[in-house]
């Protein structure tokens, strides 16, 4: 089967959720003011930064992902799914996240659905290896640090958030500043293979 | 008429039921600890996930039925819009179970909307078997068994809501985690037809 | 340039459209029985069904117009975001029916969307008929007696809203039945200029 | 790499930006009659076409970009989200604008998000003049006069706002219109440069 209807329906649900948190910010009630506006929307905007950051690079690395392999079979649609399930429940952690002003225990279950979703997404690698093309992928992933050890860095952020809650974020976001920094393996690898590519 | 305009609409359609049934998930009212979390959300939770695993079925089996079959005509344009209808109505029914905490008459409600979208799924195939490549999915489908079965399970659910309400929603838990086996029926297919995909 | 783009951002908004209006519905307060779900989102149910068979007709429709002609220009583009732009505000003008229970006012208030969306459609078929390949649409579309004939079925809505407001609803209603017939106009004309389509 | 999936994924973000704005929208509380509803919708209405209007403008705009280079990298996929970003970042602006009725401060911060999203294109533009077939769209876009003076408008609507609130949105109204005005640089390029383009 081809990638890309499953390409589509994830473009669709992730561009869905990057947009609707925006709706679950809360304005001033009744004040117009820029001080009454950072007061109640200031955190709100911030961990909307950071959840709008995170999904845009699950689009991205999913992206990648599926540059390099077209075939797909029925396990990969359910390890997408997978995937998908766990960014949707992002603006519903991250509005619960905002609505405590990053208090301790939304902090921690933000931190899980982070780690859910890290979850998710190496299995997606996994099932994706399994397919006739995977191998393809495999190589231009490499050791793959960066996937391997932000699940680590979610686990610290959910540990530091008991000693302080607000604290429990800053792991989260040096693992998005990592990420951010463009990730070349994929292109490199296309430039390598650009024969094989030429065909398509 | 060629079917990628109808995936592209479907898979948004589909992308937007998933993802805004998380905007209608309570949260605790003033509370942040995972008590609370779990009091208020907890149900809302278990009943999105059966919902996102039925919407993920849909697309699934929808995907299937389009990888094998690509011209469409009017008829099928209908009844996939038919098929979007009861899709579409799912947010709705499920917010209404998830309020009332999983009473009588929702449970029944939802199963009545799980009926009309398989009774709608059914009515799509047979518009395809009608169509100058419907034969090839006839072919893939063979017997059916699953698809056949399923409406039977959503009666039982509702006279079983009747007894215990919480009861009527285990024979849709049941057909949804039969139909998350991968189907393998279209791959196979599509691997015995090989030559003929070669030249599409 | 050519249209796939101008389709995907269509099909977006299309499928978005369909899709909150179920979001606005209102449910039951507090009550969980047929009686209370019919008392409070009876109407609501209809008028969403109404809605969703124009945001389906005009998707349905919009699909054939692309169908035939595939080049187009910023005229079209702009065309076709009016188009759009009428379309946004069926979940609107829909929700204000609902609320007041068809009262007459809002019943106007929909006739006018309706009648501004049909505007805007016919505006876009000029639109595409100036660009190269328009006139394959003109010929397809024949004379198109059924957009000719349903702004006045609007009109007329309009007038009987002012006798009993309910009543304004009947001519939409027998528009969207007429135009729920498979038409098969575009079907017909691309059957008949088969050897140049086979050329794409 | 190709820019097909950066394109649908714009596409649904702006698709859904575009639409969920109506929802923001308040209707009259109890009341039926057009003057409740001029009362309580009128200036959400006109803000809400402002709003469209440059969603619109923005997604035309990168549908010319991408019409005329086809091959992007990393840098362009994350200048891409900073945009969509801004973007986002609309219906809670207009919201807050709608909501205070055209007051000083939300005039400001509606003008720093357009601001900020003219800032974002720029920037995209620049990433994509380095990629290997920027040079086109450089060649294509010739001075880019408008593109120039845009921000410097949406700056005198924000001094102006600290004079009289609603003047700050001449300005912006004003760029609305002057880029509304169909933009055939990017068609006359293809025009000139149509053999190239036959061999796509």
């Amino acid at each position: 089967m081809q990638s890309n209807r499953l390409e589509a329906f994830s473009d669709g649900v992730m561009a869905i959720i990057i947009t609707i948190m925006v709706l679950e910010l809360k304005l001033p009630d009744g004040g117009y003011s820029f001080a009454e506006l950072w007061h109640s929307t200031g955190i709100g905007l911030l961990t909307y930064l950071l959840s709008f950051a995170y999904v845009g690079i699950y689009w991205s690395n999913h992206h990648h992902l599926f540059q390099v392999v077209r075939g797909v079979d029925g396990a990969v649609l359910w390890a997408n799914l997978h995937l998908l399930f766990w960014l949707s429940l992002v603006p519903l952690t991250q509005r619960w996240l905002d609505q405590s002003s990053v208090a301790r225990d939304p902090t921690v279950v933000y931190g899980i659905n982070l780690l859910g979703a890290a979850a998710a997404y190496f299995l997606l690698q996994q099932a994706i290896f399994r397919t006739p093309t995977g191998g393809d992928l495999r190589e231009a992933l490499g050791r793959d640090l960066k996937g391997k050890l932000s699940p680590f860095m979610y686990l610290a952020g959910i540990a530091l958030a008991y000693l302080v809650p607000w604290a429990g974020l800053i792991p989260p976001v040096i693992v998005a500043l990592v990420w951010l920094v463009p990730d070349r393996r994929v292109e490199r690898y296309l430039e390598r293979t650009a024969g094989t590519e030429a065909d398509q």
